[in-house]
């Protein structure tokens, strides 16, 4: 065979723009369907597990392969707690990565918890045993949600509250925040927010903790750069943005119109449709009723807002099936318990990063280096080099 | 069409691992062909530009779409040579940054360009104009090598050294480096090595840059994954590996039976293969002839190296077409010139992220988030409930 024939034999599979509809790899950290509203963790509902469990619990389940038993759920909980404090060398860089960046900056937490990972001692994983990796995993989790909670107060003026591990995840991550041991009802919404943004198959940032995973890299270097996917308006900054919209339309009444404009603009409405779900979105539902029983003012509105939404996209852009997202009503019930605007993107990483960490250690248990080919559309090569270019002679 | 049958219909493709022979986006930006040993920057001949030309004219034609002329080569000079200030607010974290990890560390690298990027004011590229995110590439591109110098400097206990713009890119590199401006020969072997390793289709770190990019982020969030994805053993850890490698060998005569048991037993020899090339790796060709000129002691070993490894390789993995990669003559060119080995991936880092920049560029200029699939093999879902999973009622 020839090399040209050869070459045409394996003319590679192009894919569709940002790999849509296009299957990267086996896992069995979690499944999204999207036709039928349904994801899962590891098999179980995931928003049953919402529900009715605690962060630690599914945290658990994606780290260690199931869910806990009532000994291993305490063992567990008391395990990342103590896991909490901030390595030596790290707390007295805060104040200055905090300067740098506004109160809830994924910017700011990106490099602290790149600073934390050398703190740790993160290797390449070739270069260290799995029981080593497993620790950092758990370590560079315990650690984010007191790194955001602390580099929010410090750039907001305040001083940084130290983490307490007698209280669960939820509580503790509030406490950090608010200074205050939140009421339980709080507790209760953001645990409940939490639980449900743990992993939600390869979406962008999760996908970069795979793909950077794959090169050997360090889990700092995996968590560094999930992180910053989650950064991306497109991904993880939505929520906050979703509120900017519900500032913009102001009142019930302005909604029709208002979001009519937008659409007919061609703008993309925050906190509407998604990649995978052409139906409704299984977290947005719980989360509607978390805030609905929370009583806050804003649900209300909100409920109009997304009423009108979906029966406007529905009119002008038919068969498209864009319904309310996560992030739509995760505002909502992160404000409502007490947590800043600011920090509705910080606190998706703080779950968030339980999914990149079980997606890197599969990753790893059965890794091929991501290496994907690009299909070259520029000037015929090899070009002719320009007249004007003369090149320096050593 | 039921749902069912509508689910089928649009059963996803499923790539190889690693994403091995798929086409994931369009560029102009650079392409590889493997089966002619052929690579090319905008359809220019990479080996031809390194050969000849100054890391100035590739960086030129990455990011400003052509090969510059004399006058554009003088002024993109000037311009760049003037981003090399760090931003306020950086060098004095640098210290603590670099006392966290071995010198040239990239993890240390990974910090400070984070902290570089939330100082520069890097915003999603959503949220700023299109001459600002280009002016933003430019300036981590130029202060990459100013954080990597410094820290390397500060890590083995030496006083940094400030850019000095009146100096070439690659100059100025190694004065920053070893304090002093370095003999020509020097200069041009370390020329040699940036310009052939500035882009190279979609190796994982350039994968990387675009996957964090489509999702909105700012350029600090895509150099600093990127940058992570560098890191990796399997990417851009490689050239100091291949040396430890020459250090194990030792000897010329030993260096038949000391391969022949690694490959025997099933070791990957650091400095040959490559996923795309199956033949002779272009960049490895030029830097040999590089490393020739420098007449360094290490040559004639590493040849010997080579060609056994070559021979071995062809002999015990037939078909495979294994040869040597672009990491084997690095180091030897890189040591040479004056660089430690420490500082090798480090130096990778810096010629490589003009090939991030120029892709997250085009990646923006036409962009969709990758999002792709996954093939769940887990329990069926959904999974029963164990018994003894008593979730804590709120």
């Amino acid at each position: 065979m020839s090399a040209a024939s050869a070459d045409v034999a394996n003319a590679p599979y192009e894919a569709p723009a940002g790999l849509a509809g296009v299957s990267v790899a086996r896992t069995e950290v979690s499944d999204v369907l999207g036709r039928q509203g349904f994801y899962h963790y590891r098999g179980y509902n995931a928003v049953d597990i919402a529900r009715r469990g605690r962060v630690e619990d599914a945290w658990h389940l994606l780290l260690r392969g199931d869910l806990p038993t009532p000994q291993q759920r305490a063992d567990f909980a008391r395990e990342t707690a103590e896991l909490r404090d901030l390595p030596a060398g790290v707390s007295e860089l805060l104040p200055a990565i905090a300067r740098l960046s506004p109160p809830g900056s994924l910017a700011s937490l990106r490099t602290a918890i790149s600073v934390a990972a050398q703190a740790i001692g993160c290797k390449p994983w070739t270069d260290q045993s799995e029981a080593e990796t497993a620790e950092q995993a758990l370590r560079l989790s315990a650690i984010m949600p007191v790194l955001a909670a602390q580099l929010f107060r410090l750039a907001s003026g305040q001083q940084p509250v130290q983490p307490r591990a007698d209280l669960g995840y939820s509580e503790n991550y509030l406490y950090m925040i608010t200074g205050a041991v939140p009421a339980d009802r709080a507790r209760y919404a953001v645990e409940r927010y939490l639980m449900l943004t743990i992993d939600h198959g390869f979406n962008n940032s999760t996908f970069t903790s795979r793909v950077i995973a794959s090169s050997g890299a360090d889990l700092g270097a995996v968590v560094t750069g999930a992180l910053g996917a989650l950064s991306g308006p497109f991904h993880g900054g939505a929520p906050a943005r979703v509120f900017d919209m519900l500032d913009a339309i102001g009142t019930p009444d302005n909604a029709e119109s208002w979001l009519r404009h937008a659409i007919e603009h061609g703008d993309k409405l925050m906190g509407f449709g998604h990649r995978i779900y052409k139906t409704i979105d299984p977290r947005s539902a719980l989360l509607h009723e978390v805030a609905r029983e929370l009583h806050s003012e804003r649900v209300a509105f909100s409920e109009v807002v997304e009423k009108t939404a979906v029966q406007l996209l529905a009119e002008l852009k038919p068969g498209r099936e864009l319904y309310a997202n996560v992030e739509f009503y995760a505002g909502v019930v992160l404000e409502a318990a007490g947590l800043p605007r600011e920090m509705f993107t910080a606190t998706f990483a703080c779950s968030r990063i339980i999914g990149w960490m079980a997606n890197a250690a599969e990753q790893i248990s059965d890794n091929r280096i991501f290496r994907p080919l690009a299909n070259y559309q520029g000037p015929t090569a090899p070009r002719e080099f320009p007249e004007f270019w003369r090149p320096t002679e050593p």
